[in-house]
């Protein structure tokens, strides 16, 4: 068979560039309009995408000032795609440092059940010291401390999910009874950082676990990527980096004995696409002319962990920055803005453009068959299984990848045609998991 | 402008009566299906009802035999249902002992921003040792000590609602500028129970704040809901005592200087409907003989903190039962079937009978013209602003008293022809909560 792309949109208010909103076209409340995601699903659905994920974190980020601000939670604004869509899949990220696990599984559970099991969880530990500080902390976790309790999450998680075998309701109205008592037990969870009682209060939801997402990429993000994640987003700017991660975190994978193949890695891309090179390139000149560098400087600065004013517009990153292992946030994007300001040799106002069409993923202007040509000579050569499609521009941008990229990857037997399966699980190729006693009874047998 | 009634529809799988999925006509597994709450919700909307409403609590509850266990989270299954229709309020239930103040008021918020302002939020602070095994405690916190911090976590949810003004989105695609940071500040809370810096990451929502709801009735409830609750739900078996409620709960809010119109009080009622009274009264008994009693006894023993064989089925309570004072759980309910029990000189079979139809609210079987009688009688009598609706049976019950009792409260001009606003405070008729620069222009004016 025919090895496939997997195709995730990802999706974000006016788009991803942070000067999108500004465009003439462009909604500028579309960040808290569920019309215009309900829409986008649709596009993206349209487009044979295996699914549409939202970014998030508990706390405002960044200048009120500089673009959309504030977000619909994820899980409700998935449950209100699900509504408007039929098969693609639905990918919300959820901190496991700011939330419970009994309720944070239990919704997402419910998301897969009102889907019809096209939920997933884009697990996050969340960088940064301002969300601390609206959960009754002063400062953040620290980052080991932070993906310990992520696993252990996970770890709850699944318990809570096995919680009720498949075949734990009975709904036998002659007898009277209900449910059958021995298939929904305790989970009795004792751990670190969690005491769980469970059962979940919910029967198993039709994927039996949510897709499992993960999206950072330090050396703590790949251990929980290779363990449990099903799919990995990834920003990677070269080529030779990205077959770099792809073989370090398939071998990481293979290491903890699960088959690297049940492991999707997606790397970003922000394409900005038009009938000619010229004119997309025109397209993102005319998208970075609309950014206001003082904001920006200012998130870089903070970023990087200086003041703005150490920060010349027309000179380079200063020499004496921290390494990342001083940084307690998200370390691999830290290193990622400083190696590509360096290897590159970017002015800081040449940076803040490069930023601001993918905040460090990578950005791509061209034609649909150079965008098509990207795609694939990074997937044929081991660098990814899929990519996270970031475009600049929304509605449009995605709809112009839909129209005019997916037809040519369509027509190099590249992607689907059509969706073949039902759940989230299907379109990546990934098995339902068993419940508990059929676990139990594959670990004696 | 003539007194209207106010109708919730309180929604429960396939009916409040507790053997309602053993007839013929019930889906047992309506409990997860999103498709039936939808229906639901549309027969209600065609019934001009304010709003539907589920009870929630983080916790397995009770024998998986006995009846449908498990339910959809309330905010994801009320999301689901804004997609299906378009005027109704949409009220969840979630715990502040359970729950981090900035994650669930956002969560409120979303739901009221996708739904175009019709969300409302019943406040409970979760009874029961079970709950609190599933949030790392080994038993829940005291009674006064929830209330304590319910409180807390309802200042902290005003504070996040109203940190962003309405006017701080500028959108202004000319000068570059989205929002006025002026217009979006921290709420910097510290208290007993939270510290909380805020804003919340999201613009302020349609209603300003979703429609807090209450429904304990203990001294500490009725204490919560004089001071926030805009609705309250509440249990009440006979027209004095619901008459004492009435004017108690009345003239606690007014001692707090609120108007005790802006607090509506809605007794739940759980009506058999036919067309003659002896055909409901049949209904009524055939679902009682669907009962099966011991699992009715054993969460009846629960409750009381006896043991099952302490409860022999045909004499009545035994008389050694702990008094209200000692009860952490859900005290006003324990109060209300003892009394039930004692009033009535109830055999143990007896009460189950009448706790297996509305666990403890009013049931009353008769015709569409009696039901529209008993609803007025309350109301008239100065005992209920409108009523909880809990049909025994799901969907039959709710269509039969949108089909049948809706249109007699109509032609007596008690309740409304059809929705005159759009959000679920222009139904209840409360107005639209001031941000908080209006608020302090206020105070300082």
């Amino acid at each position: 068979m025919t090895r496939h792309l997997h195709l995730n949109a990802f999706l974000m208010s006016t788009g991803h560039h942070e000067a999108s909103w500004r465009l003439p076209e462009s909604n500028p409340v579309a960040n808290t309009d569920v019309a215009h995601y309900q829409n986008l699903a649709r596009i993206a659905e349209r487009g044979k995408f295996d699914s549409v994920f939202f970014a998030d974190s508990p706390q405002l980020i960044g200048d009120i000032g500089r673009r959309p601000a504030g977000a619909l939670e994820p899980t409700v604004l998935l449950t209100a795609i699900a509504a408007a869509t039929s098969r693609i899949g639905l990918i919300a990220t959820a901190s496991t440092t700011y939330n419970d696990p009994y309720n944070l599984a239990r919704r997402f559970a419910s998301v897969d059940h009102v889907s019809g099991g096209r939920a997933g969880w884009n697990v996050v530990t969340t960088a940064g010291p301002e969300a601390a500080k609206n959960f009754n902390l002063a400062d953040q976790p620290a980052h080991a401390e932070r993906y310990d309790r992520a696993a252990e999450f996970l770890e709850v998680a699944y318990k809570l999910w096995d919680s009720w075998e498949d075949d734990a309701t009975l709904a036998d109205k002659e007898s009277g009874i209900w449910g059958d008592d021995a298939k929904v037990q305790p989970i009795e969870h004792v751990g670190r950082h969690f005491q769980v009682h469970g059962a979940l209060n919910l029967p198993r939801s039709p994927q039996g676990h949510p897709l499992i997402v993960q999206a950072g990429s330090s050396e703590d993000g790949k251990g929980l990527a290779a363990r449990y994640a099903e799919a990995v987003f990834t920003a990677q700017q070269t080529l030779e980096d990205a077959q770099a991660f792809y073989s370090d975190l398939k071998a990481r994978t293979a290491a903890l004995g699960r088959d690297p193949s049940t492991l999707k890695i997606l790397p970003g891309i922000v394409p900005v696409i038009a009938d000619t090179e010229a004119e997309a390139l025109r397209l993102e000149r005319e998208l970075d002319d609309l950014i206001k560098p003082e904001y920006a400087r200012r998130q870089l600065a903070k970023t990087l962990r200086v003041k703005p004013e150490d920060l010349p517009l027309d000179q380079q990153l200063p020499s004496d920055l921290p390494d990342e292992d001083e940084i307690e946030g998200a370390k691999s994007r830290y290193t990622l803005i400083v190696t590509l300001a360096r290897r590159e040799k970017l002015t800081v106002r040449q940076l803040i453009g490069r930023l601001g069409g993918g905040r460090g993923h990578r950005t791509f202007s061209g034609t649909p068959e150079q965008v098509a040509d990207a795609i694939q000579e990074w997937f044929d050569a081991g660098a990814a299984d899929g990519f996270n499609i970031m475009p600049a521009v929304l509605p449009s941008g995605l709809e112009v990848f839909t129209d005019h990229v997916v037809p040519i990857l369509q027509a190099r037997d590249l992607f689907r045609a059509d969706y073949t399966g039902t759940t989230l699980r299907d379109h990546y190729g990934l098995a339902r998991p068993a419940g508990r006693t059929k676990s139990l009874q594959e670990a004696v047998s």
